[in-house]
């Protein structure tokens, strides 16, 4: 028999109502004849209150009973899950990280998993149970209870897809799927059918926050099909796949606008070797975690580095650049706090030289001013003014036709 | 180094004031030179939460997966009040009943204790930190998460102070320890110094519930010292212990009440062999639990048969004799809703007379009527009217010196 795994979010089983809603949701899978993993998160806020008792007593909490007083949340929903299936009439059954010995390692608060035990879920669902399993967490080798970090459920969902070789791994959410583009910026933006994992990771990166990138990396890495879909909707969501030769044909599946940035510029930095390095090991070590980089040649003797962060990283971001600022000879130094980033992703790319133009071309007519342009084998983006950035975002929708469904559109050469 | 246990039930720990007053109270026993193990309940009503959050989705919840919900309440605390002790700059550390591997039987909701690994206890301790237990809980030999039943908390604290060979097991309370009478019904109650495993488990199981019978007798079989004590204050508590040679001296520990009682006489019942068995074989099966039985002989044919129980279970008592009452063929059923009963427990009691005349006589200067009488080795009970029920008490209470330290009473001959 095909197992499926359905992953269910913290708004989708906020109260015994939504609970109720997603056990019908797998009822309804099993009557289709598979056998069904739930991998479910914590209850609406119920983290969230945890986390407040947690800092109540100890600013810092110790991160190995962090984990050991989160992980009760899960538990918690998936034990009430399976109360709820059995009295609709369904076998039920829920565990644990620890009781499928679902292995990581020891670093709290951010494990990485190492093994799965499948054979205690395999013998369950031969049984004819609904086989639930609490995400977000494991157990290391001591017997300490683990978390995942932030996306953690939808990792968990994703290593039981992979150990039980599940045919898909359906993640219910509070949107209907993948969009072209964020809708609250772009109203008439469109449902993709199908997106590729690499689009998906350079999406989520950019802020389309519907999965967390360890979950999409993780499917990648083991060819996992991962259906996101509306818990509340029977509609089809967006599957995410490795490409399919039909999706060369879509040259831009997405854009995306990333608001809260920052760029830093050195200007005139001596030119040589190991000076860039040293920059940016002097940031590592300040824990600023860099998002674009850009060295352009002014002369043979200097270069323009330049740097985007996160706009809550700037503050920590200029004090390394400024004690730094002699040891690499940099004349000046130019922050701009009033920027943003729009971006087109789209596996098509590789393949097709039109979308620099279209893109740029859509800005000038739209008179966006562009600061810097970064680009990546499946991503092209363009540094504006914030000021300009919506509209930025929306002419370059409508130049690529992100609107439509992908088969629609016409073709960019 | 001797080790304690000491034992926080839920309103010990109910919100995070409390839990540093509970940290403190272990701080100050480690500085005394002790290795502490705290055992440690769900906080405040959360347990009460959770079962609500349950029966939400399942009037009848499967009790494999209400034990997997519950068992997060105290997983929580232990989580927290690590947490709170490490903020105070102690090392300390927090398990469930799965990581120290307190092993039960599979009967769940209600399961017994069969083993605990102490090893990994023993190296945390022997490491310098403060070892949390998780109360309450264990697994079964195939991993599932079970629960010791009510008063489960003072059990896991039993038996962690068996395994580990600990000085004493501390519980502490909401009141200053095991008193004579219960101080509400007679304000002049003394507090006991010392009282036997016995008397302590008559007197639990006449309602004085400060602990629960099944942790009583864990103590008493594996001969551990328990001291029940105030959370919030530093006085000693009450000695719960085996009988010491002058404990001998003091006939009549405590006295206790319980009102919510009624009676069922069946008048005339053929006296011959196995017509109790019947009548108590058809309660058993309508799980009727019955306090006290009483068969008098009426002739050589007749006998009438009487027994108390509580009044929830009376419904059930009555339709259960009902219907047999021809069977035995049974005159008459009466039946009393009214009655209380007054005991006095003592093991002094044992080898010495004079206790039933003291206590007879005290009721009848009192003016009060007794329906009928039972015993065992350290109890005797009355059963009166409830009217009467409060002022028999007190009279009890005088006649026996039960406001005065047992040293300074007069001794009964």
């Amino acid at each position: 028999m095909a197992i499926i795994i359905q992953k269910f979010g913290g708004t989708s089983v906020a109260d015994a109502d939504k609970i109720k809603q997603a056990a019908r949701r797998v009822i309804k899978a099993t009557k289709k004849g598979y056998q069904v993993v739930v991998v479910a998160s914590a209850r609406g806020k119920q983290t969230d209150q945890l986390i407040a008792d947690a800092h109540e007593l100890n600013p810092n909490p110790p991160e190995r009973e962090l984990d050991q007083l989160l992980s009760t949340g899960e538990q918690q929903t998936v034990s009430l899950f399976a109360m709820a299936l059995e009295a609709m009439g369904y076998k039920a059954i829920s565990f644990t990280g620890a009781q499928i010995r679902m292995v990581t390692d020891s670093v709290h608060t951010k494990a990485r998993i190492i093994s799965i035990d499948s054979k205690r879920i395999h013998k369950e669902l031969d049984e004819g149970k609904i086989v639930l399993v609490a995400g977000y967490q494991g157990i290391d080798k001591n017997g300490n209870v683990t978390t995942l970090g932030r996306g953690g459920s939808d990792t968990s969902a994703m290593a039981l897809a992979t150990a039980l070789k599940a045919e898909e791994c359906e993640i219910y959410t509070d949107v209907d799927g993948i969009y072209t583009t964020d809708p609250r910026l772009f109203g008439d933006a469109a449902k993709m059918e199908r997106i590729s994992y690499d689009e998906m990771l350079e999406l989520s990166s950019l802020g389309a926050n519907v999965m967390h990138t360890r979950a999409v990396e993780f499917g990648k890495k083991y060819d996992v099909k991962i259906h996101v879909r509306n818990s509340l909707k029977e509609d089809k969501g967006t599957i995410v796949t490795h490409e399919v030769p039909r999706m060369e044909d879509v040259v831009v599946s997405g854009a995306t606008l990333q608001k809260e940035l920052a760029k830093v510029d050195l200007i005139n930095v001596d030119n040589k070797p190991g000076n860039a390095a040293k920059v940016f090991s002097h940031l590592a070590k300040a824990k600023v975690i860099i998002n674009d980089i850009v060295q352009t040649e002014v002369s043979t003797e200097k270069a323009n580095l330049s740097f985007t962060v996160d706009a809550a990283e700037l503050k920590a971001a200029k004090e390394t650049v400024e004690k730094i600022k002699d040891e690499v000879n940099c004349q000046n130094i130019f922050i701009r706090d009033d920027i943003a980033e729009v971006s087109v992703v789209g596996v098509g790319m590789r393949t097709h030289y039109g979308v620099a133009d279209k893109l740029f071309s859509a800005l000038a007519e739209a008179k966006v001013n562009i600061d810097s342009i970064t680009t990546s084998e499946i991503r092209i983006s363009c540094i504006v003014d914030k000021g300009q950035s919506k509209k930025a975002l929306r002419a370059v929708c409508r130049a690529f036709e992100l609107d439509k469904p992908a088969e629609q559109r016409k073709q960019t050469s």
